[in-house]
């Protein structure tokens, strides 16, 4: 079992030691470098400046690191199809279609609203003889759409059965939302890994894909950097697979001291504090 | 492991053995007594009763069983819900409706226009509030849905969430057809599973919960009845963990001979035939 880890909350000269500890902070605002990794497949980067400018923190597009920019990268820079086999078809929201363009890379499905209809007998019979299906098509990208319907689900099971490679933005199973919690990602994909029989390979948080890419970009030092996060299976494991200089868990969201507590946690934070802001105060 | 199942094509003497051996077949057309049980929860009954009299089979809607009508009894005769607590939320097409009307049962879901509908974001909130959720539904159903979408799936799981029982018709991850495959029931309702973390009560086969309301109803002998179908997941393992006295599988559907001549097979068969005809043929 991991070490306990520490808390932060009111622990003034402990808290200094953690700041002075790190050069980059992978999801926080203090001033040091700080990067905004974020599984929210629904948003592209400039989608996501507006949102925390709106909530008075300051930054960049090329301060945030969005799944859907991650599922980009990795299929523009990883993949390489070649170009007649390169289309993405993609379930999910304009997030998902702004960074596939960022990479420059051919789409269909997405937020077209021909994709976002009733599937009617010509739909079955075009899918079953394959005359439906766009020879071109050589993944399926799955994120979290809130138009979902038989329709594209059925169409990337048939891509994927054909031969397309299975990608998940990410496999949260739920999304957080007015204090309640709603369907992730990973409850929009897992009808198309259901049917048929085979996972998607995941590109967000706790994927080491994503670390990898972001490592790539902002020129990290693992040994100097600590992920921040409030959910023990995707932020915290994101950070101790990816081998960083430390975790914090700040218990403002999913996860509370219990879930750590107990022998078969997911993943175990090296250090908490009660909110984010406890930090700022008294640094 | 079992033993292998007995070849019937062509062999005269073995087909009058194996019918003469059986007075009920769960799925045939002999002249004895016949049940046609299906797990495709879209049809109602009498939907069923039209689709065979089309292929020339005659039937009536009381020699059908489906995975509705098993989730209506099972809902109205075993889980006996008071009033105020025993509406059903479905997600589901027509048949489902059916049903549930045919034991009297209330419901809300199905195919009713509004909730074949975009979600808004005053969906989110009263879902979050609870105010948008109907105090009396206590059983989320869930069988094959083609208008399927993320206001259904969102208000199934927060009904689960805040303790409905959670049914499923069936469990089949996919549906055969235009001799293609789309998804099945099992993968309409894998979303609310996985959000949940909870999996449901099955209603279709092989749950012997279907077995049990099909011996109830028909006052089958189990000895002397005999399980005829095309898929090893759903019909011979029906029939064998049903402790019928046989089961016969058919070529002409999902699982061929190598399916049960593996090692790890799901259920193997006591007969097997190319196609059912070659035992109206030859007996």
């Amino acid at each position: 079992m991991a070490a306990a880890p520490k808390y932060l909350t009111g622990d003034g000269a402990g808290i200094k030691e953690f700041i002075d500890k790190f050069d980059t902070f992978l999801f926080d605002c203090d001033g040091k470098r700080v990067v905004f990794v974020t599984n929210n497949s629904t948003k592209s980067r400039q989608d996501y400046v507006k949102k925390l400018q709106k909530l008075g923190i300051p930054c960049e597009a090329e301060d945030v690191f969005g799944s859907s920019y991650s599922a980009a990268i990795y299929i523009n820079r990883i993949l390489k199809l070649p170009a007649g086999k390169n289309k993405v078809f993609a379930i999910g929201e304009s997030g998902i279609e702004t960074e596939l363009a960022s990479e420059g890379i051919p789409f269909i499905g997405g937020t077209d609203p021909n994709f976002r209809r009733d599937i009617t007998p010509a739909d079955f019979e075009g899918m079953a003889d394959g005359s439906l299906l766009d020879p071109e098509v050589g993944v399926v990208l799955c994120g979290l759409d809130f138009h979902i319907n038989y329709l594209k689900l059925a169409l990337g099971f048939h891509y994927v059965q054909r031969g397309a490679i299975f990608l998940a933005t990410n496999a949260d199973s739920t999304l957080p939302m007015h204090h309640a919690f709603f369907l992730g990602a990973g409850s929009i994909m897992i009808p198309v890994a259901n049917a048929v029989g085979e996972q998607p390979t995941i590109l967000g948080k706790p994927s080491q894909a994503m670390m990898d890419a972001v490592e790539g970009k902002f020129q990290l030092d693992r040994a100097k950097t600590c992920m921040v996060g409030d959910r023990l299976n995707t932020d915290i494991k994101f950070g101790i697979e990816g081998k960083l200089g430390g975790t914090l868990h700040v218990l403002t969201g999913v996860n509370q001291k219990a879930d750590w507590d107990r022998e078969d946690a997911i993943a175990v934070p090296a250090y908490y504090a009660d909110k984010l802001s406890d930090l700022l105060q008294s640094a």
